[in-house]
């Protein structure tokens, strides 16, 4: 049970979203530019960060609704995405994104676990400024989103196939839309 | 030295919200309205969540900024900031506010460290759902901006006193002004 008294229906980060509208106008602008603004990552290669960084956190919500994004939107699909949470250093992944996921794995750590090995692995890879600052940003935010949809105990659907209409939603619709719960 | 090319003469955090302008618009907006909108906790005690969400993630940037900001608007100033840096339990604070830093130590931890006996704790010291909310959100939300200050290692001046001109800007104008680098 959520530890706050959140709308009904609504799982997740939805459920604190629509409790606070306040604070969900720039969290859902803020996923919304990091994740799907003009960016030479794709919106699978983001949503992949932010599904793999979720993963570690523990955060299951954010994991599955975020695989689920990412495999909506990379081609090769959840095949992609599950090598990916499965072992990044095999997964069927460009050598740049294996790089930027190994510093998001840092980030999630500590913002201070971050090396100069780090960044000149991403730039030997072809990474620019841009792509290592938004893997920063990107895996330092779902530290906090993680967080948010844990610390408040929100309620989590189990199944994969439980995600599928949100994931839909936000892939066609994007996150500004988000604050609506998804139909069930 | 900072991981990327970053806007000169811009400590911490301003030197990223310079380089990205379209994601400094969410973050600044996000740090406006919890930490300086309307709110039944106090600017000086929600600075305070953050700065000691900051020193518990070793962010020195924005432990002394946001120190500086409480510093500025908690009745007992500085004295007060430093007693519940150093120790929470004996510091000069109202019960609720113990309560409620409990609560963003846990977060700060991992969302899922934050307890039934938490909650019921700062219920019990009078906190409202929309304060457990906030603190929860403060103490994510650092967990971003503090990996997002380090994860590029941007520079922090090393004296309390340097971040004074910076807290007044920011206590006077808000965090939507801040993306400006303050003056030198």
């Amino acid at each position: 049970m959520p530890h706050i008294d959140l709308p009904a229906g609504a799982p997740g980060i939805l459920g604190p979203l629509l409790f606070r509208p306040e604070t969900a106008g720039p969290l859902n602008e803020l996923a919304e530019v990091l994740l799907r603004g003009d960016n030479s990552l794709t919106r699978g290669e983001r949503e992949l960060i932010a599904s793999a960084v979720s993963q570690g956190n523990d955060c299951h919500f954010c994991q599955a609704s975020h695989s689920t994004m990412a495999a909506l939107q990379l081609e090769g699909g959840w095949d992609v995405v599950d090598a990916v949470l499965g072992d990044t250093e095999t997964a069927p992944i460009s050598p740049k994104l294996r790089s930027l996921l190994a510093i998001a794995g840092h980030v999630r750590d500590s913002g201070r676990a971050v090396t100069d090995a780090d960044i000149a692995a991403a730039r030997a890879a072809g990474a620019t400024d841009v792509e290592i600052h938004d893997t920063v940003l990107i895996a330092a935010a779902f530290c906090m989103f993680n967080r948010y949809v844990d610390g408040l105990a929100t309620l989590a659907p189990e199944r994969r196939e439980d995600y599928g209409a949100l994931g839909r939603m936000i892939v066609e619709h994007g996150y500004v839309g988000a604050v609506a719960p998804p139909e069930r």
